[in-house]
């Protein structure tokens, strides 16, 4: 089996060759890396081996079986077709084809079972505000309903990729210097600022981020009418997205059943603590696969309530990006050896 | 005419010289600052004069007529009602005196009105957080009334006064030379991170800064049952208070309506722009003493909603705290001169 990896040298590239490594995949697997022609002949690490990166061409990537794709919207618009064609499976991480109806948009844990007969095109990646954020909510979905979403991110950086941490990291220095902070890639300084849009206004009142986050997750949870209030913001924060979820459930749940839901949830790490110090964040949860739940509250701290109030993080490029989109892989090839 | 500030050395006490300075007050006023006594002889600039800081005592503050105190809680809890007893009235920065049924919890263009007739004793002012929040939906309540509120807040480190300032400082410049980030005063570090708590857990599951938005939010509006679902969070800001604020007014509202409330509201500046680099925010709004709202939005871009959506940015020590606490202040002696 021939694995690609497109877009290998972006900051999700190399978080998917990192959790390719990780993986269940076999050693007999080839792993192979693409990007721009800038970046050929660099070397990245991989089980051991040291690969090459390769200039991507339709032609080279020809005959692999998957194509972990993370290149850009315009770029995946433009080549996954041609490449699914060639008969490769095509997991795209931008949001070229997310809203496409004929494409499956997939969080294993949440809606891996859309994939069931799936051999040939393209898979969506979700956005990742969107995947932290229904990794916790379906679970509370499937037992109780859902009547309404309300929430808040704080984006860091990496969400923009290498660019992104440079920005933040450049600014920083400038700052501490007492000099004025240069700003080339976000609209305003990032550095000690918080950004309230995430992407361009699209429909005169929302932003590009908001509209992934409501129009993905209905599609995702299937429910396509569902109010989901959504605010982007970034933080000046390097990795790791943490989002102020409300919830109002089907019906009136009990904190404890709440809280079952979240414990055997896939994929999701619930924290009971109340030390502030354990407190799941970016400084605890940058580099982990998982999705970590905490600070959950009902309104009026009653015991029972239809709304419920919780804190979610997750590192954007690991369960955001890299860690969904390898285990959508697996999870195709168990459906392909059961 | 005296006036004392009492902490005038802090972040806030400093805020209030300036707010004085800038204020109404004739120039036959006289301004006295207090301190602890490990300030006493330092000075700061006033209207082109530079006033020496005096250590506290009950006895050098007899005599004036107001005084702003700012030295935290557990200070103005031992000294404000002795020194309201000796014929000062104490405009209140601390979280001592809020809650208590007898003390006035005064936002000028909010409830200003409660003041109608107060001659004597403590007057709080209220947290930062509520003060800007409570601006804008204010107006909302008045035209429309108000059956919820999910708030999501992104506060910045000048919140905890000079020492919040001086932990991120040094916490940045320990991140860029790639050393462990020490951390003295927050329960992990603040650089590149989001807290979200704020104050310790007080009900088992809200920490002190939400139950101040929930409890403060009540009193001032007069809407003791209100659900007020608030999420308090630190991020590595150095200034302003940055909200994603979300509304159920107590009826469906055109767009239009409710941009009219905000441009007509007092204290806060309506800002319809949707170019990013203009949008409000602590790079915009640092220094500023009005309440800034943008991203006004309706549930599924629809043109009328009971639902309201956005973000609100401001300086936390300015309209926060010492420019309220000056408004407070002219607002009395307005009425006592009418």
């Amino acid at each position: 089996m021939r694995i690609g990896v497109v877009g290998a040298t972006g900051a999700v590239g190399r978080e998917m060759i990192e959790e390719l490594a990780e993986s269940s995949l076999t050693s007999d697997v080839k792993v192979e890396l693409f990007a721009s022609p800038r970046s050929e002949g660099e070397t990245i690490a991989y089980r051991g081996e040291t690969l090459k990166v390769n200039a991507y061409s339709l032609e080279k990537v020809k005959g692999c079986d998957y194509i972990l794709m993370s290149a850009g919207g315009t770029f995946s618009k433009a080549h996954s077709p041609a490449i699914s064609s060639q008969d490769s499976v095509v997991i795209d991480n931008s949001s070229a084809f997310r809203m496409d109806p004929k494409i499956p948009l997939i969080i294993p844990e949440v809606n891996g079972d859309v994939l069931q007969g799936f051999t040939q095109g393209i898979i969506a990646n979700p956005n990742c505000s969107t995947i932290q954020m229904l990794v916790a909510i379906n679970p509370l979905k499937l037992k109780f309903g859902l009547k309404m979403i309300v929430v808040a991110t704080y984006q860091s950086v990496s969400g923009s990729g290498q660019k992104g941490i440079k920005e933040l990291s450049d600014q920083l220095q400038d700052y501490l210097k007492f000099e004025k902070p240069n700003h080339v890639l976000y609209p305003q300084p990032i550095a000690s600022n918080v950004l309230s849009a995430i992407g361009p206004f699209e429909d005169g009142q929302n932003c590009e981020e908001e509209l992934k986050m409501v129009n993905e997750t209905h599609k995702i949870l299937g429910l396509p009418g569902l109010p989901v209030l959504a605010t982007s913001a970034r933080v000046p924060v390097f990795a790791c997205h943490s989002e102020a979820i409300n919830v109002q459930l089907g019906r009136e749940a009990d904190l404890e059943e709440v809280k079952q839901a979240f414990k055997q949830a896939p994929g999701l790490i619930y924290n009971e603590t109340t030390s502030q110090s354990e407190l799941p964040s970016p400084f605890h949860c940058t580099g982990k696969k998982e999705v970590f739940v905490a600070r959950l509250r009902t309104l009026f701290g009653e015991p029972r309530s239809e709304w419920f109030q919780f804190w979610n993080v997750a590192d954007n490029l690991k369960k955001g990006a890299a860690t969904n989109a390898v285990q959508i892989l697996e999870h195709l090839l168990k459906n392909k050896s059961s």
